[in-house]
């Protein structure tokens, strides 16, 4: 049962170059990526459900920008930069938290609503515009950053013309898995937080990336892993195909550190998703990985050329996290799983400047697909040679 | 009483725009200040009665100089670049001391004079010039840099060709104050230290100039202080106007954290100085603070585009100082002024790089005079737009 | 005692100028260095005695490579880039191990022999190059680097095409010595290692260089020296001079921190090396010092324009080291001095930024040596101007 379930193309032999070493070193380039991919692309921000009631914000970065995920007392989620008009403060400080009815800035107290519209300011009658006129509360009100809720999380554009979400962000999931309903059956969004671990890897986000993608890594690096999804042996990842699952080894019992048995499957998937394991990449910033019974969801945030923040997110049925189960041996696997790949990340970053990795390394051809995860990076940076 | 007590020109309504966010991130627009700025214009280095003693040193940073400053055995004050002529190693390390009757490099032995001259070095008798003359003590003395003595405190100028400290320190202090004999009635020079604070803040020094020279968050972050200057809760502040103090309210007794009573007011102050509060800000990086019983003296030491640090002293008549009277209640009204001011410019320094901010934000009525403090700086900088 | 024992000329007496403060702080002139300097020349990077036996291995920067010194089992050392050839992950990242019979890359999985040449990887019999042939055990194999064997040192060299070692590296100690047998005498590649200490400087490398190379501050800075080396009081350092050894002091028994008595003289050294301390800068990061019962071995690695590791051997005859004879009395002498020089070289760096150093400082007569290490220095990065 370890071969794949799909036929595959017979992988061209030959090694193909990968991107030069630049590319994981340099803060132009850094630079660059968050120009035109960070702040051009839509960004999965926050978990929609870590801000529930009216009032709540959460502060996040992405790309050179501080944006805040506010829940509106309409119940809309809205995002806006997190900066003051005025003189521009940083408007919340703290990472995330709750405010009553208005967003006031702790400087010259300029509020606003929590929709973003200017409400207040010391002496706000007599402000005038440069054309004498009345201060319009909008033009003067928080800068609004484009949203979109999916799988229970929150997806921000700062394009000024966001791409389109549906094909984009949607768009990528069902190239992966084949067929646009295949998602919808685990109902992400209907699932709640088991657990939350939160990594700070010394590697460029592209490192980390490639890693995911990949599973020529997984025998060396991955034994928990390769026990329970004896294909990953093979070195092919389920991403290199369409629509493919990894099955459980036979005496797996569930995707769990041991083997051992997990939770009831998701009660939406089909026969054929069960005894399977996905894995998914939005670029440019998202992992999922399905298994039958949770969903494991990962975000990057990009700090620098070398740093990147990763926060993974253990989903599980609503009644599994309320009946109290225990959720640490699901949790255990994938975390050994993060922590083995951003070991190898740390281990490759600093050798990204050696006049050996000038021209780059060699993909083999269980690593071809992330040719072309290099391909479309060149495309958006406007490059057009590695 | 809390109307201000000369006639002010009614502001003109309209927002102004502020400089753009880079000119408090980019490190070239910080070292264009560090050479045009405070490489360039007198710079208030030092108290001249922690230097009492012929030998007594103190090392202080200006620009990208560390500058000493030295008192001789004639009694006076000197200051020179802080390097040995010879190969270049710093002359002293330590923050400030005392020597006997020299400057001696430890690392060659090379000796100078307290004004500077090369008194001696090994075989200096062998040593020759270029022409083959006997080496000039003077030439090979350390490299003197311009010093001059007001209110206590030395103030050097690293420029080849000093401006005029007459119009630029003291004529700055007049032009705020109206009147030339305003500051001399303080008779600041024979005050004695009562605290001094040192403040290590995270933002660029003109966020720092800037909240130091408006009101309009006064009502917002400093409540202690509005109780007692009851007019700043209208938003502007004392320097907005020429020759205004602010005046304590009716019910305060004194310049302390709770309103209650300070201590004698200085012999010399005018009865129409007594019961206010004077703000003045001498550019590049002094404030002072004049109230009947004391005067509160910053110096800012701009150390990269995002950090500063704040020298504060409190200074008393000497009575005051030498009876030990406790000057506790006093210090903290202005030590919980600094520390709420200087929290609000560490919360907007992260927020300069943002889109947002690119061409900056704007200034209401009670912040216009800080849009003439921006001119000034961009006609220094060579800079000709926004 | 006291005067040098070989006639040298009488020094010019004029003063003559050093490099600009910039070559001492500039990371650009920094990177200059790592190129045309470190990465052009031979560079000491391990003891070979600390590589005994098949597999040990040892991880060295070398300019802004990693490099890895290895033992085969054909006994020979060898030296690699520290890098996989597959996706450019760091190989060793322990500072020193042993391995069993191959490097094997902790990523994939691709597998070395100490040999360098690439003998497994997963799927490898599958692997084509972009010829369609199998791929080549060697192009793929790791990226040898030079290395020659010298006094117990391996030097290596990432040139294409490494200069005469006899030449330059040989043949630098030859020109100090003035005698191609005098090193020989030591035999300093049967000594042992009695103390290695490792320091890290906050100096810019040239500073350590320029120290090392002149004795004018040797009656300031290291008393003990100067106790044991009474001619050091007079300001020219051993090196000043071709063949020149500094002779002990009549009452000194041995190079101790107290001149008392300390092992048997090396047994090959001549009647002449008695009783004398030699010493010899190898470009562009090697001193030895030479004393009739032991040998101080330095290497320095730079780490970047302000900062530079230095490691230090202390080598005497096998039987003392053997015997357990206690080292500390002769180790402690020149660790006093290593410290006393580099605490000078640390207070040097933060000055050589002042306006003051723009133009550099000067070279007294008994420095004038430092003159032609700083033309050498502009020739090899192709400068033309100080």
């Amino acid at each position: 049962m370890s071969a794949p379930d799909v036929q595959a193309p017979a992988p061209a032999p030959a090694l193909i170059p990968t991107l030069g070493g630049r590319y994981y070193t340099d803060p132009d380039i850094f630079v660059s990526e968050q120009e035109n991919v960070f702040e051009a692309m839509w960004f999965c921000a926050a978990r929609t459900a870590d801000l529930a009631d009216a009032g709540a914000f959460k502060k996040v970065t992405v790309g050179r920008e501080s944006v805040l995920v506010v829940r509106g007392r309409d119940g809309a989620l809205r995002a806006f930069l997190n900066i003051c008009r005025h003189r521009g403060a940083m408007l919340c400080t703290e990472d995330e938290g709750q405010v009553r009815r208005n967003l006031q800035c702790p400087y010259h107290a300029w509020t606003y609503g929590l929709d973003g519209k200017l409400v207040a300011a010391p002496n706000m009658a007599a402000l005038r515009d440069e054309t004498g006129a009345d201060i319009d509360r909008v033009r003067y009100g928080l800068v609004p950053v484009a949203l979109r809720e999916w799988l229970g999380y929150a997806w921000v554009c700062l394009a000024d013309e966001p791409p389109s979400f549906e094909d984009e962000v949607i768009g990528s999931v069902t190239e992966r898995l084949g067929d646009p309903a295949a998602i919808d059956r685990y109902e992400i969004g209907t699932l709640e937080l088991g657990r939350r671990i939160t990594y700070d890897v010394a590697a460029n986000w592209k490192l980390i990336i490639e890693n995911f993608m990949e599973c020529y890594h997984c025998a060396t690096i991955h034994p928990e892993l390769t026990e329970v999804l004896p294909e990953f042996a093979d070195g092919l990842a389920a991403q290199y195909f369409v629509g493919h699952g990894a099955a459980f080894g036979d005496e797996v019992e569930g995707f769990t550190i041991d083997g051992s048995g997990g939770f009831e499957a998701l009660s939406g998937i089909s026969d054929d998703q069960d005894r399977k394991y996905y894995a998914i990449t939005v670029r440019p910033q998202v992992f999922v990985n399905l298994v039958p019974d949770h969903v494991i969801f990962h975000r990057m945030y990009p700090m620098s050329a070398d740093r990147t923040i990763v926060e993974c997110d253990w989903l599980y049925a609503p009644d599994v996290t309320a009946s109290g189960r225990d959720v640490s041996r699901s949790v255990e696997l994938f975390h050994r799983v993060n922590e083995q790949d951003f070991d190898a990340c740390e281990r490759t970053q600093p050798t990204m400047s050696s006049k050996a990795y000038r021209d780059g390394g060699v993909l083999v051809p269980a690593e071809h697909h992330i040719g072309e995860f290099h391909d479309w990076l060149l495309t958006r940076l406007g490059g057009d040679a590695k």
